[in-house]
């Protein structure tokens, strides 16, 4: 599976692209930040990210595009932007074709280290290392990205077992 | 000057066209909404708002749209979808290579009936006063899109004199 994860920002959205499957070795296929300057006005900055997604999906590929939910507790000015990238990046994900899942910012933690409360740094070493990098994945945002498509990988593997359980016991009953 | 107002919503966005500069009677060329349904998944939500959006630019020809600013103060759950829905209109109008113009609920609510704290059934009533309507627009979202058009009409008419008197006095020191 591979998996095109987004760490929505207008500032900076990071994105990463990982191939892999549940107990295999996780790939890294690429990552990087779509940036826009403050100074711009929503509309380019928005226009901006739209088109680097789809140059993102172009380029790599993604069966699926894994989006971090937003949650409005955060900087109130900050978390309106980002809402409005996220909207974009699963509009232009959808308009490509491909399913959006969303995890959350501590579904994506434990998913990589163990804990949903571990810090950006934690993270960071624990991507370079799950994806055999020599170095660690830069800006946070890219890491963050990059964690969130592992995330997808191994849940989605989690939720096809629990699927098969399921219809399994189903079929014994 | 035509304007599109949009009061963005993932459930119900409202939009409404309205022709006029100020000092001129207003009038209105079209309102609606775009609904979506709550089971659907957000991208599907998103793209059926891009498209609804899309058609409604190509239907009236806007010169510029207007915009509800979101702000988070509300119900956190509903503010992130109306958050993306913002972000996909915006998208929308800058991809039509229109300008967009971000306005308050405070500032339209003043805009239309003297108060910043009116309540929606105040902001309906005069919506279809200011624009000469037999029968009140419906949902008070189309409402409260034509009263965003509105608002901007005015507002951009009072900055325009705001320009002029500070170029003026300017030219005149």
């Amino acid at each position: 599976m591979r998996v095109l994860g987004v760490d929505p920002g207008l500032t900076r959205c990071g994105f990463g692209v990982v191939e892999g499957r549940a107990g295999r070795a996780l790939v890294e296929l690429g990552h990087g930040v779509i940036r826009s300057a403050a100074g711009e006005d929503v509309g380019a900055r928005l226009a901006a990210l739209a088109a680097g997604l789809g140059l993102a999906i172009a380029k790599y590929r993604p069966e699926v595009v894994a989006v971090e939910r937003v949650f409005s507790q955060h900087n109130v000015r900050t978390v309106m932007g980002t809402a409005q990238a996220a909207g974009v990046a699963i509009l232009v994900a959808t308009t490509a074709g491909l399913p959006v899942v969303l995890h959350t910012p501590s579904e994506v933690k434990a998913a990589v280290t163990g804990s949903g409360r571990a810090d950006k740094a934690q993270v960071t070493v624990m991507v370079t290392r799950l994806l055999n990098l020599s170095v660690a994945p830069s800006p946070a945002d890219a890491a963050d990205a990059l964690a969130l498509a592992i995330c997808h990988i191994w849940r989605g593997a989690a939720q096809a077992r629990l699927d098969r359980a399921l219809s399994a016991s189903r079929g014994a009953s």
